[in-house]
């Protein structure tokens, strides 16, 4: 059933996408395709605010990332796949957000802060990097999204957006923008092969979508079980498994997961079963995946990012329009 | 004589402009005219960064200052001037260059610095605000501009924008941006006719070009000059009189005027004689500039804006499709 809320989502382009991004986000976004009007951004510019001296990787990355959108089988037929570079009104927009949020209102998000740790800035944050949730302010806006699907990380983001709508609505007395409501998704991160973070390109522990079949086996061969679990007599550990938790990501018998986790518990089921019943699985989930992916042109991508940008561009800038309606911007 | 480096200048549209502007720039901006290609440029959206939720005052005033423009002699036909929100090319360039300075380098910029200190935004800056130097280097780099009047007090800005340039130049591996160099003009501010700061619209101390005739004649007559200097024949001080500062700003012949003071010095020049010489001096001013103000519509001055707006987001278009280039970004 299609509701008239507008679904805005989207990647980074900074390498292909993984079986974090499938569990965290595709997957769902292939169900909301048909629920909703979707559209979904390729964050170059984005992606630039911390790969600014690396170019080369984000534009390499646009045409992947949009390859692995349409292997999983986002359709151009039923969302607008689009490259945020392409629609310059979303820059006018982050132009006039800034000046309706503080400093300080930035510097206290607790998602930038997060990152801002993780990324090792010290003190040399790029303005751009602090400034990026108005960025994101000016996508969601610009789209008219009222939902946003997000990881719970991410909730402060939609939140400093949402002020600004509330901001920008009633100093210029209108009602143009429109507040999002974030979608926090039910699973949360998937682990990383090596069992010590969430799945990441930059930590080189997540099974990209695109990946061969023999690099699948071999991930899943190495990955992290029960250190303590030598003998397959011996009793193993659930938690913290690498493999269970892959598992339980993608195994959809859950009740024989059950029956297998008692079992490993007990002692008496081998890690290498329990890879090769893992390698089977995602062999038959990733096959038909990869065997589409491989089908896809570069040209069949450059169509599908060209069709969608013109028509993402046609939103926003009747949004940039009515935008600069209301703050009384003379037209000449 | 026409050289080829081009001059950036501009001002925010948040009043009628003033004989501090006039000395302080415009009487430049109509010399600068015949001897470079001039970009003169209504900066509005600059403007709305602190008068955001006053945009009436910025919209109004935007064919008012390109009324000031034309009655002082600046010539469409010899320079460009040009709304700035009608170049969106400069909101891109702003949210790349945004990439390429630090928040500690603008928190650091004695310019933001100060000015925050005088608008007493208390802990309440906006984003804009902190980041308008980024702005500028957008304004500057976009049409290539090597050469910048500005005030003493600005410089930190343009050393911002040059540091932007040699970092996006050495980044991307290009030339496409350009340094300017700062052009500080020889006379600095002209005080307010309080005799307390400079003439500013805000402090409401200042004569406006647009002044009429009684108007004018009515803030000469008010002018704060020396407390102590009661009948004529009483000695009296230059220093800090403001009719000194003004009739040193815009009387001629710098030889009476050597004169005069030593009289006023000794003793036996009256307020109302020197009040008299500089009411003369500014009505013989101000009438022609008047006068021709007067002449021109609302439709006059919209014309010049539509055509200068035309041939600068020409310039501006070209550098950005560099900007990207360099860069790396797709094009669909």
């Amino acid at each position: 059933m299609m509701t008239n809320k507008i679904v805005l989502t989207g990647d980074r382009p900074t390498g292909h996408l993984h079986l974090g991004h499938y569990v965290g986000s595709l997957r769902n976004r292939v169900k909301l395709q048909n629920e909703y009007p979707c559209f979904v951004m390729i964050a170059d510019v984005q992606a630039l605010s911390d790969n600014f001296d690396n170019p080369e990787k984000v534009r390499t990355n646009v045409l992947e990332v949009c390859k692995d959108y349409l292997a999983v089988g986002l359709d151009p037929e039923k969302c607008t796949i689009f490259v945020q570079s392409s629609i310059p009104e979303l820059f006018e927009l982050t132009v006039y957000y800034l000046n309706l949020v503080t400093v300080s209102r930035l510097e206290r998000n607790p998602t930038v802060k997060a990152e801002l740790q993780q990324k090792s800035f010290a003190d040399s944050v790029p303005a751009g990097f602090l400034t990026y949730p108005v960025s994101q302010a000016a996508d969601i806006t610009a789209f008219k999204a009222q939902l946003v699907p997000v990881g719970e990380d991410q909730l402060p983001v939609i939140e400093v957006s949402n002020e600004i709508v509330r901001r920008f609505n009633r100093i210029y007395n209108t009602d143009v923008l429109v507040e999002a409501e974030a979608m926090v998704g039910k699973v949360g991160r998937l682990v990383g092969i090596d069992g010590k973070a969430k799945a990441s390109k930059s930590l080189n522990n997540a099974i990209f979508m695109s990946d061969p079949s023999d690099v699948l086996k071999q991930k899943i061969y190495g990955m992290y079980t029960d250190p303590n679990h030598i003998k397959v007599s011996d009793p193993g550990k659930v938690e913290g498994n690498v493999v269970f938790a892959y598992l339980d990501a993608f195994y959809e018998n859950k009740e024989e997961l059950d029956d297998l986790k008692a079992q490993y518990q007990r002692g008496g089921l081998g890690d290498m079963a329990l890879k090769s019943l893992l390698n089977d699985t995602l062999q038959n989930l990733l096959k038909p995946i990869r065997d589409k992916r491989n089908s896809i042109t570069a040209d069949d991508a450059l169509e599908v990012l060209t069709e969608g940008s013109k028509q993402a561009r046609k939103i926003a800038t009747q949004t940039v329009e009515e935008v600069r309606e209301a703050i009384g911007i003379l037209k000449f």
